[in-house]
């Protein structure tokens, strides 16, 4: 059923609510591809085959009637850093590998609302403190357009779920980039909302104060549908209404340099559609924004110790060695460093606020590399070897610690035929921006009507 | 000119907008008194009678135009931490006694915009670090009511410049109490606005995330003319309609207890008035306000050594022995505690928006004991020996977490006849609520018309 398994959320929701399809159906076509190729991509920790097949089966005794709802049958993927009721819920460690809770997170509870069906919980580098899902109590996640290579984090199960074809949507988290990154590596739509627009009670938090919850999705379209369904606020998630007139700011001076050449030119490709769509391409200055990246770890760090704290002092051998590094990092950092840190965030704040005042949105490449090979921890950049995991969040964390809403769409192919993703930023609340001039371009564009061509090679 | 020199900062400016009294002549009686008494009292780091004259020459050309303001004339102090254009500005620290500011900050602005003629600049707690003033570099102040004792902090100089007659109003800083407590241990008002309400920019920051500038006047209506002035939002200022039918919360478990008994017999009796006035009193829990001192101290220890850090470093030797100790201490905190102590004030900001569906306003002491003597440094309370700095902040700083507008006002006198406050506070932006208590309660009550009877032997 491999049409089915690639329909948007939007068109599936419409078929099974008007009895065109069965959310069995779905659901079970969705369960024989994850029985085909889960075992090797690695996107799921857990599959509920029982739970969802009731839920579907629920939803089909409704379907016809008028209480459908918007996300009717549709089956979906939860991070596993999302508490869902009854089903277990580890952080992708082994610190809560039997954690079952007793409450659906509300993001959960209102996906359940809007009809959804949760598949399954989604494979997630540990405590979503890394961007490669090299996992090592779960498995390493795989890159379903090349298995060798890693799908991005920390939501990389949501990421691949999706791209593969093993469900309909997902949700990841995004404290540095960890929904867009991942959308991103693997050719598919991940939204990052404004800061507080969706609820972060009952996730794992890696830090609170930059922790959001987003969708990951095939269409703009799915994006904006999600988007409307996780909301806690009103928030105007469709746009039809094309972009000319519409001024686009590039920060070139941060987020085009030290990029790489074929990314580069999938994003002036890209950036072309759009002034041929009509939009005004305007350059703009971020002037602190360079030290985005080192307020950004600087806060994670602080508040991903202060969490683990107690967990960490009574099982520090239940943390893979990468957390545990990270965590005994953070432990020794000084308060002021940290205080530093937020007070960077309020000037990025400001000056972001200046830049809207030119601009309706901004542009930037989401990732400056193709994504890397699995277990490599250095790339080369700008003729420099840096370690991975700043080169992954460098473009991405800026709108974290501003709370700005920020989108990565699929714009193209690169090297060793891995996706590359354009990210496109706006004002706090300004979802609809961000949603505007990505529907625009996905309509002119057809790079995310592709499907991984490498992904037979992982079938059982 | 004793009479002049204790109106109303509301009289004063109706008298000389009027034409009644000049600017030149209250501003030459307070500048009299100043130099009668404050050899002895301390209240003034640096007078300006030269440009707080010509500022009053100036007033007194537009008295009896349409063209009069607010503060039209009226003297008034401005805390010493606060920056002042071309008027030197000390932090009262032997680090910055040569700071000549080249703007004004924004509250002072708006200060000059009303019509208020800046008679000098308030002694303080050295840069606002402690609440007991024996400030080494600039003289210990004195308590009018009793000059062997403190005023309070570390707002202390504009407590004691309001209370002495030496000007009609002034500007404190509030990060756990620093307008209330000296308000309240030298018989005026003292009121911390909501967090956000009045402009901390060019205010020498003591913990950027719970500094608040307020007023220190001699009445309650004064006070929300100053908050007029000051707010940065639009505020509804004043309140004549009494308090029949009010709820107000007594928070009794924390705020009640460990407090001596003259300070609670006069709280009693306010209390009889209020409910004489009509007003509902209703027994309230507050479940973790018990947190909120050791959280206070974490982020100003935190906050504090990270504005202090490059000045420090480089001399050290110039802040006072306790400035030192405070601020080597902050550096060895870990972030992680930071971090803990900003999620004890999300759980204190919940339950305060729980506790204010139940009541309009809480009620309790300002200050569980009478102003100790100077040079003393712990305090017996409740048959306990404790330090005083963690006593004199313990009921005000809650609302600092919290961001809760929060006043005391006069209510009687106790040891030694040494003044006693009482802190009314209400939700945040809710000043109205809070200067409706404080005027009913003060139009009943006339602790407030009480003048120092000891001052005389400060006379020079």
């Amino acid at each position: 059923m491999p049409d089915l398994c690639f329909l948007s959320a939007t068109d599936l929701a419409r078929q099974i609510a008007a009895r065109q399809v069965s959310s069995v159906e779905a659901t079970r076509a969705y369960l024989e591809r994850i029985e085909q190729y889960d075992e090797h991509l690695r996107a799921f920790i857990t599959v509920d085959a029982e739970g969802a097949l009731a839920a579907a089966h629920a939803a089909d005794t409704l379907a016809g009637s008028q209480r459908t709802q918007p996300l009717h049958g549709v089956p979906v993927a939860v991070k596993d850093n999302i508490a869902t009721r009854g089903l277990r819920t580890t952080g992708g460690s082994r610190v809560l590998a039997d954690w079952v809770p007793e409450r659906d997170a509300p993001v959960v509870r209102r996906l359940k609302q809007a009809g959804a069906v949760i598949v399954g919980k989604a494979n997630l580098h540990e405590f979503a403190y890394g961007g490669t899902c090299t996992n090592v109590e779960f498995g390493a996640v795989r890159n379903p357009w090349n298995p060798e290579h890693v799908p991005g984090g920390s939501s990389g199960g949501s990421a691949v779920a999706v791209a593969a074809g093993l469900c309909a949507a997902a949700l990841g988290t995004d404290t540095a980039g960890s929904v867009r990154l991942p959308a991103s590596q693997c050719g598919v739509v991940g939204l990052k909302p404004t800061y507080g627009r969706t609820s972060i009670r009952d996730v794992l938090p890696l830090a609170w104060s930059l922790d959001h919850v987003g969708p990951i999705t095939r269409t703009v379209e799915d994006a904006g549908l999600l988007l409307d369904v996780l909301a806690e606020t009103p928030v105007r998630s469709r746009s039809t209404e094309g972009i000319a007139g519409l001024r686009l700011g590039l920060p070139r001076d941060y987020f085009f340099d030290s990029v790489q050449t074929d990314v580069l030119e999938a994003v002036e490709r890209a950036l072309e559609v759009l002034h041929d769509l009509g939009a005004i391409l305007v350059d703009v200055e971020w002037p602190a924004v360079h030290l985005s990246n080192s307020a950004t770890w600087t806060i994670i760090l602080a508040e991903a110790s202060a969490f683990h704290r107690p967990w960490f002092r009574a099982h520090p051998d239940r943390y893979a060695p990468e957390t545990r590094a990270n965590l005994e990092l953070g432990e020794l950092l000084p308060a002021g460093d940290y205080v530093q840190a937020q007070r960077v965030r309020t000037v990025l704040q400001q000056q972001a606020r200046d830049l809207h005042e030119q601009v309706n949105a901004l542009v930037t490449p989401m990732l400056a590399i193709s994504p890397p090979r699995i277990g490599q921890t250095t790339v080369e950049v700008g003729g420099k070897v840096k370690e991975i995991n700043p080169v992954f969040i460098r473009l991405a964390d800026p709108f974290n610690l501003t709370g700005q809403p920020a989108i990565s769409v699929p714009c193209g192919f690169g090297r060793d035929g891995l996706p590359i993703g354009l990210q496109i930023a706006a004002a706090p609340s300004a979802e609809h921006t961000v949603l505007r001039v990505a529907s625009a371009y996905e309509a002119a564009t057809e790079w995310h009507l592709r499907r991984p061509p490498l992904l037979e090679e992982a079938r059982r």
